[in-house]
């Protein structure tokens, strides 16, 4: 694995994304991390997992440099990979905790919304389904994913304005859990996972497919569709262009 | 237009209803939003509408005085534009404000929690979806867009009991997003509108269609048998004569 | 009826579930329920009903030293029949209170969730749906049930973790509406149900399907898969031993 680093403890994994300042998503680091998570689902060592990543940056979201020079089916065969992804993640058959060590933005906040569990450090990081802000639309799966995690006028509040929330804000909102101080994120995270993994593994999975399997049946339907028009306003004259302004600003 | 008045501004459109003193709805008011809105939306200068009415009534609802004269095919015709109306307020490519200047009750609620955003004037000014205590039912969408807005328990007491809320109990709802003095409406409402007009209408339009548009097919399939109940219900001896009382009480 | 009490004064019935310490389910119970609930459907001087425990429980949940003894078809049989009456009040034509006296554990609570107002004894009784706690997995639609009634994210911690909550927990939670002192139960129950009843029926059934039918015909859909799941996780060998362990130490 090029782009994470997986340790084992007593039952819990951790996998941490680590991939330049700000752990930027790429097809690769998709095709790891859907890789290392079927691995640990056939481990029947790990009870629980905690997904984490180095940093300042959960992750920054999509690498918008490098999917500016995609051509059109390459970059819907990656959004066909990403968006299984997340809903291999919100079906998952352990628990997974998401420890957000840092900024968890547009793609980043996707994979983070759809774990069992959200602990998010203090201090000056932001969490944010912001797409709209660079003329981008979403997928069927995050806004399904979102609108049950804070209800459907929470949701529209925040996917339509795009804000960047404070932890504070987060757990008010009900996008995150717990807020804890950076040092003592990783214990923390732990000892959640412990919790979860204390359950029977059994009886956790199939009350996870109780709760979730219906929904994701519905979104998945919708994805191949929801993935086109994302890609239609993506490529469009105004979306290409503040793509285009935002990369190099950055 | 003889029950609105319509105004563009910088790219926001202001929709003002005015029908007498309580801006009640006939079939001539929802033929001539439904055109209007229509307009709107095809209007590429209108970036986003704001919605209010004119006088100390956003509106009162249904003319009832009018339909008890209305022949049981009229009704079900008038009912199923009336439904068709907020349907397609709910997935109106463009944002719509609801500037809640007074009153806002039965299908005048239905209208105002169909739109992005509402807005209610401070003061003596109730909301309600009061339907159940003049004996009448509700509609599918109307049920199924109130239980998204503040969640099925909120939604069930709301409806069961047929409370007037006050914009502070609409507000702690979720059925209401702000409140603001009457002098500061017009000016509130036009800066929310700005928001919203701001963002990227392709991205906007896309969103809401992932946010909405399986809710509105589902409950479209449903809708011509909830109105026939709903006229069943409205033609049976104890809701008639709730209604004639009603009448000439008001 | 061997378990149940029932008494009807002016427009309310009162349905009293009396069958040993807990109160514990078996299928006599759950028979006489059904039976006992559709008699009150078909009685038309019976508005609204309450529905509570004798003692100090509501009802614990299912008698499973009693299931212990049963064998596979036969409980699936019985589960059938449960998952039927949860289905059944979740859609019952009139108002229905829980009037929580005492304990509302596991299937108890299911039967709670699925009435239309929950109100609740204060001191040191506890409500949950602790299955995962004896390695148990739940039924779709006491899942979907409990999502509708806390929304998903909260409903996913509570069946996540089977925490008891105490009187003031379950009502931040939404899981119960009041909570009153056992001096006042009986009063404030019928106090609650008499306003249920002032209601016009026709109106309340028509808005009550309208709220919940097409959830109920959703999660049936799903709730024979649900129960032969249930049934091979309980007959586990690790759940097995769980709920002898449960039997032997109560």
């Amino acid at each position: 694995m090029e782009f994470l680093k997986v340790t084992k403890d007593d039952g819990i994994a951790r996998v941490v994304l680590s991939r330049g300042k700000v752990n930027a998503i790429n097809e690769k680091v998709v095709d790891e991390l859907s890789k290392c998570f079927k691995q640990l689902a056939d481990d029947p060592t790990v009870k629980a997992i905690i997904f984490t990543g180095e940093g300042k940056f959960f992750t920054f979201g999509f690498d918008i440099p490098e999917f500016l020079s995609y051509p059109k089916d390459d970059f819907i065969r990656y959004l066909t990979k990403f968006t299984d992804l997340y809903t291999y993640l919100f079906l998952y058959p352990k628990p997974v905790i998401a420890a957000l060590n840092g900024h968890t933005v547009a793609g980043g906040c996707m994979l983070a919304i759809s774990c069992d569990y959200r602990i998010m450090v203090s201090g000056k990081v932001r969490i944010a389904l912001n797409e709209i802000n660079f003329a981008s639309s979403l997928f069927a799966g995050s806004v399904e994913i979102m609108k049950l995690l804070i209800g459907q006028r929470k949701a529209e509040t925040a996917v339509y304005s795009g804000a960047m929330y404070s932890p504070e804000e987060a757990l008010e909102l009900g996008l995150i859990d717990r807020i804890v101080s950076p040092d003592e994120m990783e214990t923390e995270a732990h000892t959640i996972a412990e919790e979860y993994a204390g359950k029977d593994g059994a009886a956790f999975k199939s009350i996870k497919h109780l709760l979730r399997k219906t929904l994701a049946d519905d979104f998945t339907l919708r994805e191949k569709d929801s993935i086109l028009e994302f890609v239609d306003i993506w490529y469009s004259e105004n979306t290409w262009k503040q793509l285009q302004d935002k990369t190099i600003r950055s």
